[in-house]
C-alpha cells in the first residue's frame, strides 16, 4: 500500500490503515497555532512530524483534530486522529503514547494513543467542546507560574454582572457578531453552558461549551463580557450586540493567551459514525447557503 | 544622610529610613536562585535594582527575605524587606508596588509594597515557612502548562505510605540526614505540618510547614519520601534514616523544579521584634556549639 493513502481519510480504518485517537495537551505560547503553515512552527506539524519518526512511516500522516487553535491558545484535553499502516501500530501500539512523548518537546505533549472505536472522527464526531478562559483580576493574583495562561488585568471584574449579561447568548444562535467572517460558512451555534467563577487561587475563569466555535468566537465573547464586567457596558448590551449579527469596532477580542481547549466530548461509541455524518451532512448543507 | 545606610540592617527604621514589607512571587526557572552572586541572574538582584531604580536612590537597598530559595525553586509567597529614607517612599508610597510591577520582568512580580509594623524582620521575626511539592506521577496528569513547576515522574506513587513515613518526620529533630552539612550550624528544626494529598488536577502535592528549613532540606525529604512512594523502601526506613543523623549516597535530592514556598507565617504585631529577637539569639547560640 503506497504511503499517500495516509493524506486520506480513512474513517473506518478500512484498508489496512488503522485509526489512532490521541489525547494531546500543550502550551501553545511557541506555537502559531494548530494548523500548519509553511515555516511557522505548529502543533499539528509537531505532531505528524513525531508521528513520522516514531512510527518508521515515509511521509508525515496528517493529524486531524477536534478544535484547531490559534496563535497562543493552549489545550489540556485536545483530541485528534491519525491513520497509520497496521503493521506500523502492531509494531508499536501500546508504546506509542511513550515514544511520542520522548520525541516531543516539552510543550506539547500525548496522554494516549489507543485505537480509535469504528466511525470515529476526532473532527467530525465531536458533539462540543470545552474551553476555559483566565484572568488575574488584580495584582495579587498575578502568579509568574501561570503567567503563560492567566491574562493580568488591572481592574477587579464583577463576575456577577458577566453571568448576568452571559444569559443571552446561551442556546442556538447566530453568532455572526463574534465571528470573522467567512464566506458561506454558518456561524449559528449552541452554547450549552457558559459560566464564570473563581478558581482556588481566586482568579476568574470562564468555562464555556458549545457544539463548536466559530473563528475566534470565545475570545470575542470573552471580549464583549469583559466590557460588562468592568462597567463599561449594562448586562443587556451583550444580548443587543448579539442580536445585531455583525461585527463591530467595538469589540476588542481578548487575548489568546487565557484561553484553554479543555475537552472534547463524544457521543457513545455505538453513535459516533452517525455523528460524523450529520456534522458533516450540517456542514455540507451550510456551506451551499 | 549617606546611601551606604541602605545596605546596614535598620531594624526600627529609625534614622531617617522606613521599612517596607514587600510580598512576591516569582517563576525560579530562569533564577539561580535569591541570594546575589556575581554574573548570575538571582532574584535578589532583579529586586535591588528595580528597587534603586523605581525610588530613585543611588547604590541598591538590600532586600532581605524570609526563605532563600535554592537556582530553580519557586516562590508564591516570599517576603521581604527594605528600608527605604523616608523621603524616597513619602515620594512613592502606595504607588511602589505599581512601579515595581512595571519595571520587573514576568517571570518575579510584587504583589503589595507597604510599611511594616514595627519590629518586622521578613527572615528573623518569620514563625515558619510552608512549601509544597508538586509531582504528575501519570502521563495523563502532565500539562504542558505546569512543566515549570510540576516533576513529571513515570510511576505512579503511592501517597498513604509517604504519608505513613512523614509520620515520624514531624516535631523537632536534628535533621542532619537530610542537610548539606555546614560548620557550626544547627541541623535542629521543627516541622509542624507534612502531608501528601492530590490537587485538583490529580498531581501528588506534598505541604510542609516547619519553623524554618535548612538548605536543600525539603528537597532531601522528598527524594527520600519518594522512595517510599515507589516502594524502594518501607515507610519505617524514613524514621531510621532520620535517627541515623547522617547524610548518605542513598539519598537523592528531588530537583528545585517541583518546589515552591507558598507563605511564610509571623506572629502577631506587638510580638514581632521579640521573635526576632529570639530566632537571633537561638542562631548565636547554635553557632557557638
Amino acid at each position: 500500500m503506497p504511503d499517500e493513502r495516509l493524506n486520506e481519510p480513512a474513517p473506518d480504518a478500512g484498508g489496512g490503515l488503522i485509526r489512532v485517537r490521541l489525547d494531546l495537551a500543550y502550551d501553545g505560547t511557541e506555537f502559531h497555532g494548530w494548523a500548519k503553515q509553511p515555516g511557522l512552527r505548529t502543533v499539528q506539524e509537531e505532531l505528524e512530524t513525531a508521528v513520522r519518526v516514531v512510527c518508521r512511516v515515509e511521509t508525515s500522516p496528517t493529524v486531524t483534530c477536534a478544535g484547531r487553535t490559534d496563535t497562543g491558545v493552549h489545550a489540556r484535553g485536545q483530541v485528534a486522529h491519525v491513520d497509520l499502516p497496521t503493521d506500523k501500530w502492531s509494531a508499536i501500539a501500546e508504546q506509542l503514547a511513550y515514544r511520542l512523548r520522548g520525541y516531543l518537546p516539552p510543550d506539547v505533549t500525548v496522554r494516549s494513543a489507543r485505537p480509535a472505536p469504528v466511525g470515529f472522527d476526532a473532527r467530525f464526531s465531536a458533539l462540543s467542546r470545552t474551553y476555559t478562559y483566565w484572568i488575574a483580576d488584580r495584582p495579587e493574583l498575578v502568579d509568574p507560574l501561570r503567567r503563560h495562561n492567566v491574562l493580568p488585568l488591572r481592574y477587579p471584574l464583577d463576575l456577577a454582572l458577566m453571568n448576568d449579561a452571559a444569559q443571552s447568548l446561551r442556546g442556538r444562535h447566530d453568532f455572526a457578531a463574534f465571528c470573522k467572517p467567512r464566506d458561506f460558512a454558518t456561524t449559528i451555534r449552541t452554547i450549552l453552558e457558559l459560566a464564570w467563577d473563581r478558581d482556588p487561587d481566586g482568579c476568574a475563569r470562564l468555562t464555556i461549551t458549545a457544539d463548536a466555535f466559530c473563528h475566534s468566537m470565545v475570545r470575542s465573547l470573552v471580549g464583549a463580557m469583559l466590557r460588562v464586567g468592568q462597567g463599561r457596558e449594562d448586562p443587556g448590551w451583550l444580548g443587543d450586540y448579539l442580536a445585531g449579527k455583525s461585527r463591530t469596532q467595538a469589540l476588542v477580542v481578548a487575548p489568546a493567551r487565557g484561553l484553554v481547549l479543555e475537552s472534547v466530548a463524544y457521543p457513545p461509541d455505538s453513535e459516533l459514525g452517525e455523528r460524523a455524518e450529520f456534522t458533516r451532512r450540517r456542514r455540507d448543507v451550510a456551506h451551499l447557503l
